[in-house]
């Protein structure tokens, strides 16, 4: 399953809706880069910015270099405005936009590099999937029970996933899991998605609400915590979906290993830690669009508050899960040893 | 608002329909104690026990003293076997089996004592909810934003309420309040009939979704915490709708003050802590019945696993909140003094 493609005859990308998904399995084609930040908006498909770069470039016909460069970085700016929360993002236009800045050639060259450049990221990230879920199902042993949060696998990244990726690989090299699927509200992206996909792998899943897994820890019926980041801070504080943070806290007051599971590209080593970082606040009408039994659960005229994201700190993770390893504690000193030699 | 009614002409009771709220607002004629049973398992309504038992004895036409006092006795059973988790059906039911079996004069003359005695023990759970209220308001400081969970309010009482009362009554005193209502999965107890309570008293709130209570405090915007108790062991450990462990666990965290409000006769003696309590696991399909904008949010076949309770250690716990007074740690100590002392 590759989430997202590009389609050299019509010079657009495929990308699997995940908006209709579980009810039915589509690709749409998405043929502007402004039509990709608004994909972006929706769901998150971690290869989706270069790509997104790759269809501004192929999208303006400008014959000249300096205005395709005007053009890209223009587009850059708004696919990097569609989800401010996810440091990974500008990662990925960022290093598009190094190549665009220093180009020397004609404006069809520039193009065509573009594409080539995003094709490259997009088997690197899944190399990287790859690397990051090795490293992660060591930790997994045989009959696990683990708790996953959000969606983290194959339909959140180009290909194989982060966290569901551990688990993913843990079941293919032979180790029995269950998985508890935190539904993940306010959109679900659990029930939806990640129970979809562990469906798919034929791997054993319980859908909970997410204010099950304390008790579940409570009952020692939990052996692992897997859940992936948007953004981690220096100190290793880890930006997530909303309700991670109550999740690590509970794996910690019952001494239940978690672990963020992430590519380096997540690390943002100008953040301190994560107080520092301003949590996006959704629509109301995400939290209000429920129904059970086709009745309404909200009062016609409810309010609601909805923030996407929270927050964790770092004291309550026993380690951070990238393509370079496995990190402990103190994170802070280990990540930074991890740039200043590697970096 | 009254939740629940004895209407003498049909010897019947009205009951407020929950689970067509917040999109209609109805009162269900319950005729049989059977009938009583059935609406206890989907609702809970406080008063309902009691009034059941005196649809049980007005139900059964018997002539004969001995015939009624069977026909009440397994009523009881089969009434206390809807909801095993609370214990404080139990206890409406013992009393009054207690004045059934002890019962001297016709059949006629105990359905009539029945009946007197339901309608007293309504007006004395009204009574109590106002002195618990009276009790927990005093430790709500103007300006407070509260998370309250799950719904305790009239709807769930014969009226005003328990945690919500005390929100309530502070509201009445004059004291502005702003309550962040936990929506409450599965059932979403919070979403539909705490908002839909806290618009009709005027009282304003935003409905969060459960896992987002935790960052709102790591963003110092939450004040104090306050939730009801199915069950309470005589060590404080408090049996309280899914969701109230993790909740109480973020207060900690955050230095938080959290408050378990109920009745005394919630509190379980017999049960020295809350680790030995069975939690009833009740039907998927209260997980998997939800729909968004009318789409499927699960896939066709998932599986879902649903804990109705979750038990909260005491030692997360700032204090008891009860007609008698607020009770402090050492809880074990306290609550048994109160007992040898008043019991």
């Amino acid at each position: 399953m590759r989430t997202i493609e590009w389609d050299e005859a019509s010079k657009s990308v495929l990308l699997i809706d995940q908006s209709i998904l579980p009810a039915e399995f589509r690709q749409i084609p998405i043929n502007t880069s402004d039509e990709m930040a608004i994909a972006i908006t929706k769901m998150v498909v971690r290869g989706a910015p270069a790509i997104g770069m790759a269809l501004a470039a192929n999208s303006d016909r400008s014959s000249q270099l300096e205005d395709l460069q005007k053009h890209m970085a223009q587009s850059g700016e708004y696919l990097a405005a569609s989800r401010p929360t996810a440091v990974n993002l500008q990662w990925a236009i960022d290093r598009v936009m190094r190549l665009v800045t220093s180009f020397e050639g004609s404006a069809d060259d520039l193009r065509e590099s573009v594409l080539l450049e995003a094709h490259k990221m997009a088997e690197e990230d899944i190399a990287t999937n790859m690397a990051i879920s090795q490293n992660g199902a060591e930790l997994v042993q045989d009959g696990d029970r683990i708790v996953h949060h959000c969606n983290t696998g194959a339909l959140a990244t180009v290909d194989y996933g982060t966290a569901l990726g551990v688990i993913r690989m843990a079941h293919e090299q032979g180790k029995r899991v269950h998985v508890y699927v935190d539904e993940t509200r306010p959109r679900l992206q659990g029930s939806r998605l990640t129970a979809w996909e562990l469906s798919q792998y034929g791997i054993p899943y319980e859908v909970i609400t997410d204010s099950t897994s304390g008790y579940l820890m409570r009952l020692k019926k939990v052996d692992r915590v897997f859940f992936g980041a948007d953004r981690v801070a220096a100190n290793g504080d880890v930006v997530n979906k909303i309700g991670t943070y109550m999740l690590a806290l509970a794996a910690y007051d019952n001494v239940i290993p978690a672990f963020s599971v992430f590519p380096m590209s997540t690390v943002d080593f100008d953040t301190p830690n994560g107080d520092r970082i301003q949590i996006e606040e959704r629509d109301p009408d995400e939290v209000l669009n429920m129904q059970a039994n086709g009745q309404p659960v909200f009062p016609e005229d409810a309010k609601a508050l909805n923030y996407a994201f929270d927050v964790t700190p770092n004291r309550l993770l026993s380690g951070l899960v990238t393509e370079k390893g496995v990190f402990y504690p103190p994170f802070f000193r280990n990540l930074l040893v991890h740039r200043d030699h590697q970096g």
